[in-house]
């Protein structure tokens, strides 16, 4: 069979393995030609793609970032491309479709599913937020580099009374706060789905420097909120790009923590060192089985649906279920954690 | 209450993480006292033990190894000990026993369990052969070291046409060995449950290097068999210790490569380092979660259980289902490893 | 001999490597006492040490942060301590005084020292900015955590032409900045040496993402200083720690470079990270060595000199020599640093 | 002018980074076209070379290996090479030839040299025994490996008075093993310089243990020798390669330990991990500075000379000071690590 691969959306440790391994399963045992859509469904829309050889994939278990590259594309265009997915598909000679992205790939890949488009998806995403599977590769790495950082605070935080406040990724989730949380030993951990009060965080800091601790660090997912009226901390101005342009809630609340405690507070901010570089072991295992079963799938015809770990077992999961709705941290995950505060 | 916690058998990263979550769970929470047994089974048998804080617990969430220490204990005595585990239990005044442990601990503590004291287990090994939980912490560690290290192999062997043999753990079973080898992309991996042909190993290496690759890297687990007579290599003498007086399989299977294939083959042991040193951010919130657990699983009553993972949620499974065989890598994961063949 | 040690500023990876290796060459070779001081000078003040032993330093080798403490001391309190130097140390009962510090503790030394008390200085800081030697332990650790940083982003970035800017640590000097951007092969590298033009700035990164580069990475010293006028984002307050309320120098440059580029571009601020956690090899040979010769040079009786590290020895320098003006770095680095730009 | 660039001996890390300071620094500042010649002098000899741009070298600052490829060339073959240097020269229309590599590759360079050939040399080893250089490339990631190992070791050990024997690089000289075991605390150092006697290494791990503690790690070189007549072990037989059938001094040592202390004592071989992989930053850096002046070295006709780093500058050194001899670990450097034992 052709099959064409594309990865869409944010980037993410482990894609590029995803793609070594459809190529690896996909041309070694199937005897498929593998073709690189290029810029996710851009390259399906302006038939851009090349076709990937054992050969070429060649050293990406490890690389970081995606190969195929990746590109914004408006919904319009998406619902455009639905309507017309057999002439794209028939246009690139392909037979079948694996989509490699997150949420709103998941989505797309349904739509075009559902128009008739022969597609499996493989999700991604740092954030674990996907619905239906117990993890994405990914999410590993962006919790050892957010854990290396808590680790590294710890021994230097000491000298002189001093919080410290770790903005981790998570727009819309903490998993990545909660679990680097856990891993580092962080004393406070804020999420966005536990609003929070400013002064019962600095009370708990009080209240740990008065048992003779010399330090507190604070471990905040970037979409964390303040209780409403408790952030006293006036909101600065934003950008064209959506940015405060005072910095994240990761500056703010180290600002706001030095007023209320009367104590030095400093933000680190890790950004997007959380999704770039290597792949944990762990995600490069998990990205090469998602590969290996998404060309399984197409050779058994099961589309419409992705890969989704259950357990140890990777199960083929209708796509439906993985977009209705946010997977969030769950109550008794929040109260586990409270084991480190 | 009044909890005893002990760790036996072999070390491994996450043993003072789970001793942490245990002291502070039970500390900070139900208001226990934890009393630290020191040895393993030995200390409950001599009575040697000392009161934990949480205070005494700062620190341990990174640090390999066990502050409890470990030992090993004849089965005669701990038959002894199960006899009288009552009066054992009432010398340290305790009212329940967390055992921290591989499968010999797990045995151990069904029996200690079946005789009337009230035991909960945790289980423990980097070999991941423990049944009825997806995974054990330190697990992941050893996967960690061992990848790293293929990884560096990786870019060196390419000067001279080389093979590196690089020897992981696991006597009986391959898990560290599949999943490194698959997570470093290793081209041969040999595991205890699928003996090897060596001839077609080399075979299986000359192809490569005819297809212009200028090495290869061959994961072998330290359990992993020869088919019976294909080794032609003659056994060395064995030292009081079990030991080969010429070193392990990865040893000899370097020399043998060597002399088959007239290419230098050069061996890596990791040995130790697998199983020492800072856990992986995983081990330490799944042995955070572990501690928590169990503690919760004392306050149920729920004795005889143990803490095991299934998908992404802790259940309290009895010690039986955990110790009637080693969970061995089964043909469907073994046959999703041949993509990195 | 009776020879106190103190640790003062702020904290440095190899810090407790330096107090190991005091007591290791003291207590097992010539047979000394060695009193841990507490909390630098103050403890020196107010009386407050302990007796250190070969058993006490156990795993300190590793160890970030100081195990004996810091604290700041107010000028006035150094002068009187100066002015009572001798009857501090008869109530310590200390023979000669081994300071490990930065230019501030090295400032405090050789006054003691001209005062008459027996002292020894030991270099410390991550910033390489202490003049006579080539080099201090700590700073090999801060570039090698920043060098990560930036190898972690250089994946992530390609994505969407963005533009990642790297806070790193250096209030008065380069050094941090200059070598973790040559090592990561940053793209632009602002230091307090060589105020920046941000028009400049951004035209290079134009004519790189002319040249079809996706990204583009920043590192900036946290007192690198925009040329006069040429950074038009107004100033925000300043609180009572001196921070600005915006966030620093990381946070603005980001902002400005969206606006001047019409391109996402953001910040990571790696903080404390720098100055925290395990040393690296080469900190903790040279912290080994520090120590070692900071013993000898108290039985030579060579008080007033400070360890310096000059080509592959280290020599007993005095203290003079150090603190006569920072170690800034020099045109002809700065002029090889352009070969990554 | 057009400037041949060559890699020869074997691998090390920072070779590639060292290509990419050439082509950074020639192109880019000088105009100069850069020819990369395969597989070192045979290269030269037959003709194989391809132009690199400042294209070509993206991403080779932190691969390992060398992406010029490098390859034995019998000494006869060098001879007739020398002979008719010139001509070679010509042929790839190259006006001056850059050549990175070890002592063999030094002293080869030289004959170049005297022979006429304009070349300039940069000293490559993870071995650090290049004489008339502070250091070389290669060396620090060496080191960082092998540390890395030994702190791992230092938290599994201690389980059951157990020993271990980590096997380090260094057939020659004792400095990835005595900075190795300095910085990861090693209780005994065995390097090529000091022949060991067996029974006082087991006599010294025996006091260690009557001391209290649970474990000791023996860093040896893999070119350390026992005094004559002490270590009884038999010798196996060499294999057509040179290499022991019974694996090298780090497997004989631990049974030979066993034996003696009737304690476990178990084989750590780091082979090749130690010369493979990303380099660390200090090494990535002194490649790049070695790459820049080497450059610099052939606009200013510096030839016969070597780039060698003396103190914190890079100094241009006849390449005849650099093979008079090895270097090799001098007593006081020896006499600082008994810190550690």
């Amino acid at each position: 069979m052709r099959i064409g691969v594309l990865t869409s959306g944010g980037d993410c440790p482990g894609l590029n393995a995803v793609i070594r391994s459809v190529v690896h399963r996909g041309t070694d045992v199937h005897g498929d030609e593998i073709l690189g859509i290029e810029d996710g469904f851009l390259g399906l829309i302006e038939g851009r793609a090349r076709p990937i050889t054992h050969e070429d994939v060649t050293g990406l278990l490890t690389l970081g970032g995606t190969v195929l590259g990746s590109a914004r594309v408006q919904r319009e265009k998406i619902r455009w491309a639905v309507e017309n997915s057999r002439e794209l598909a028939a246009n690139l000679g392909i037979d079948a479709l694996i989509a490699i992205g997150g949420e709103g790939t998941l989505t797309a890949a349904k739509l075009f599913s559902d128009a008739g488009l022969p597609v499996v998806a493989v999700p991604k995403t740092i954030d674990n937020d996907i619905d239906a599977t117990d993890v994405t590769f990914g999410f590993d790495t962006a919790v050892h580099v957010a854990t290396e950082a808590i680790d590294r605070l710890k021994t230097t935080a000491e000298s002189h009374q001093r919080v410290m406040v770790v903005e981790l990724m998570g727009r819309h989730t903490g998993w990545i706060t909660l679990t680097a949380g856990m891993a580092g030993g962080a004393h406070g951990i804020l999420i966005p789905e536990k609003p929070f009060d400013i002064e019962a965080v600095a009370r708990m800091i009080e209240e740990r420097f008065r048992r003779g601790k010399k330090f507190a660090i604070i471990a905040v997912a970037e979409g964390a909120q303040p209780l409403p009226g408790t952030l006293r901390f006036e909101h600065g101005q934003v950008d064209q790009f959506g940015h405060q342009t005072f910095g994240g809630i990761g500056t703010r609340l180290a600002i706001e923590l030095e007023n209320l405690l009367g104590k030095e507070a400093r933000p680190v901010i890790l950004g997007h060192t959380q999704r770039g570089g290597t792949p944990t072991a762990l995600d490069r295992v998990l990205a090469t089985r998602f590969g290996w079963h998404a060309v399984e799938a197409v050779h058994k015809g099961a589309y419409g649906h992705f890969t989704a770990l259950r357990g140890t077992e990777i199960h083929l999961t209708p796509i439906a279920d993985a977009v209705v709705q946010l997977k969030t941290v769950p109550q008794d995950r929040w109260t586990e954690s409270e084991a480190v505060l």
